[in-house]
């Protein structure tokens, strides 16, 4: 067995290490030189282009645009809205000057302080504030409304304790900023873009998600309502894993944004913003990947199948090549992603462990005898099964295959989850089974008091208030109180 | 005519003038809040998607992969290399703080003194220094050679003239990254983007380029070698387009980066960085588009086709909508991207006016006699000249006259370029006519300060000494010294 997978530490020994230690060597991503700020390696920046081209084509589907706005914010635009300042500025990269100069002992440069800025600039954590500041000269009339725009680009929160992909001082994204003449009109596409999210969530992610409404402590800062989709990871602990938000009009305001509406009066607009990040994929790798390293879903995995030969000499690995190129060019025109690894600078097992801890969902292997039989050993990476099958037609059986792992580890993580939530009624019970992770169901009376409570003596918080599902009321678990339907708790990234 | 057309500056008049008028009322972009940093508004984002999709597709196919690095680099990076540091700390972003606080009088936010980085970090105005500290840590053996890295991203440089697309303080860009065991494979590298970048100018961008060498004056800070594509504008004046650089071991002696090669030694690693920027955008614009509005070839406009009814009343736009459906459909099966626009909002000639400043390729019209005759009314953008066809076989000649737009507005550049290219001889000569614009090939003695004093003289640069073409030697048009071969003046952008 490969050197690195011997190093991967068990997941029921220390799942955070775990984490830490597959995401360095499955090649995801590592620490930079500059604090908090990660290098996205080429396979970890892989799936997450595979990721992108998908949403922006979901985004596109349902009617928005990209665009560009500065990276830097004038530190004024941040102060605009009371609610957003508050949730930003203890976080925010500064720029002050904009020149260096030769140090005085002539080694090295210097900030020159002559060039010191007017009015300091912030590297944008989120981008509404220098958005509606440009919107403000887009809206005159109703008939300039909607705008339904997106951006992808990179922000920063000078978090102090980061984790890759999960938590990063910088971090890939996209935000969607958009503006409406009604406030119905807003608060439908807040819940379109959930919709989205979950979609991709579920579907393209195999990471099953439950839609809700995050409580007033948990909303964005500046927004009226915060949409979420949280998943569950197989430690049990919650991971929000995008959010969409109904921001009312209040950047509108803070921005001057009117319009005429059809009635000739002016209003303010109403606005919308949403985003995903590369934290997804932290929460890809913790749904789905096992103690031998990265479980991908086919429909992300940069490669679906890899193909390895196993031979004695030169002239065996000569037939066997001529023997995979057809399967390869077939499977190609499947639309199937195929590496077929012939190097002859590592052996069959290394080759196996390596393509095992990158997680390609199907690995095909032709040996000597498989050439003598016409098959090929086929293993899925989900359940590590193999079977010898016939080249006839193997083209098909491997698509059937990526499709069945697809759906296969979906409804794993499902499962899982479902195991792993609780319906609990008293505060005693909770705090009990808090402990064991998981989603627990329970009821609470709506205020942030109690939420406060709570999260200072169980660590939990209310992860959100599910869409779906049962809503019947009750009572609070530790007031006693009235509970419109019981909402999720659970520890959380 | 609609309003905005009036407005936009002729070319004859104030080329200058015409070029901002254009990117503004094409909605192509706009200057933001923040000194020199502009907003890439939809359309012309849509624009830089399209090149950014084809460039991409163009390094993979020859071996890259991407992937990204911090947007922050400490301030002691730059000095590693001294040119590098030399070029680029007069124009960097620094960060000097991480956080904000509430102001004395309890209004607005100040940068927080206590939380001030112990290093500067400034915004990558490119991104050799942090990408070579990474490098050191991923390279040991020639087994790890290649690197061929590309990536995505923005960066910054604080230009104190700025203008849209083509001078910016902040642009968006890729920049390749490459590292290899031996000098001639990196210098190959180096050449083959060259010629990737060529080859993307040509046929995508349809702007013809004359691929060549920067003198020594011209060349990026820290490269042994610069190659770059010239394009030449409408008003004569040159705009670099691409440069891919031979960086020689520079950045891998900055960083220490040393690999053991084949015969068991140790190595310093061989380097290539290349790039092309938002600044494509400008040279697009200038290269084709004319006092009506943009010129867009085929091969990059968001859309290539755009039909528009013109009807009488309510019944009559039924009848078209119903033809005009199926010839969409078609249309669209031949992968060319159209848009239907029966919007009532807006009359006919508002549409034509406003598509033709789009610069949309192909603009088809159906009026009530075409409904009679089914035919339509087929107008090219590059030339004006409209043609009524049959509906019967629409979709075909369409999709041919998308390819013949984008050879005659490629051949219609050359002819330009060509007509404007002298051979000059004399000093006296080259001084009379570089007051007229276009590219100059003179000899020249090789030397810097002979072309510091040509450019001091008469603003025109050495664009390059051109790798194709005539390359007898011959003697300096200012010193009489002898020259190898003649090279391109030209004042540029």
């Amino acid at each position: 067995m490969a050197k690195e997978l011997k190093d991967l530490t068990k997941r029921s020994e220390n799942y955070s290490q775990w984490y830490n230690d597959l995401v360095i060597k499955a090649d995801l991503a590592e620490q930079s030189a500059v604090r908090g700020c990660m290098v996205i390696k080429p396979y970890g920046y892989a799936i997450w282009e595979k990721m992108q081209r998908q949403l922006d084509d979901m985004f596109k589907e349902t009617g928005h645009v990209n665009a560009y706005f500065p990276l830097l914010i004038p530190k004024s635009f941040l102060s605009r809205e009371a609610e957003h300042v508050e949730g930003f500025a203890k976080e925010c990269a500064v720029v002050t000057h904009h020149r260096l100069k030769n140090g005085p002992d002539g080694k090295g440069v210097v900030v020159d302080p002559e060039a010191r800025l007017e009015e300091e600039l912030i590297i944008r954590p989120t981008s509404e504030t220098i958005i509606w500041n440009t919107y403000r000269n887009w809206i005159n009339s109703y008939r300039d409304l909607p705008i339904l725009i997106n951006q992808w680009a990179n922000v920063m929160r000078w978090e102090m304790r980061t984790r890759l992909f999960l938590r990063t001082a910088e971090f890939l994204w996209q935000e969607g900023h958009t503006a409406h003449a009604t406030k119905a009109e807003a608060e439908e596409e807040a819940v379109r873009m959930l919709n989205v999210y979950a979609e991709f969530a579920e579907k393209y992610m195999a990471m099953p998600v439950v839609k809700g409404i995050k409580s007033e402590n948990e909303r964005f800062a500046g927004a009226l309502e915060t949409y979420t989709i949280e998943a569950m990871m197989q430690d049990g602990k919650a991971l929000q894993s995008g959010t969409s938000h109904f921001l009312g009009q209040n950047f509108a305001k803070a921005f001057d944004v009117q319009f005429v509406n059809k009635e000739n009066k002016l209003e303010y607009v109403w606005a919308t913003s949403w985003g995903v990040s590369t934290r997804l994929m932290g929460a890809l790798i913790m749904t789905h990947s096992d103690d031998n390293g990265l479980v991908l879903p086919p429909s992300l995995a940069p490669v679906q199948v890899v193909i390895v030969p196993v031979y004695k000499n030169g002239e065996q690995l000569a037939q066997i090549n001529g023997k995979v190129a057809g399967i390869v060019s077939r499977l190609k025109a499947l639309g199937v992603s195929v590496n077929y690894d012939n190097a002859d600078n590592k052996r069959p097992g290394f080759k196996f462990a390596d393509y095992e801890l990158k997680g390609v969902p199907v690995r095909l292997v032709m040996g000597g005898r498989d050439l003598e039989n016409n098959t090929m050993e086929v293993m899925r990476r989900d359940t590590l099964q193999k079977e010898t099958v016939s080249c006839d037609g193997i083209e098909a059986c491997v698509q059937r295959l990526l499709e069945e792992i697809q759906q296969n580890i979906y409804r794993k993580a499902l499962d899982l989850r479902n195991s792993r939530t609780m319906t609990v009624d008293s505060y005693d019970e909770f705090k009990e089974k808090i402990e064991e992770g998981g989603f627990i169901l329970a009821h609470w009376d709506g205020t942030a008091g109690t939420e406060e409570k709570i999260k200072e003596e169980t660590k939990a918080t209310i992860r959100c208030i599910p869409l779906e599902g049962d809503r019947t009321p009750g009572v609070c678990m530790v007031t006693g109180k009235p509970s419109a339907q019981r909402v999720i708790f659970a520890r959380s990234y």
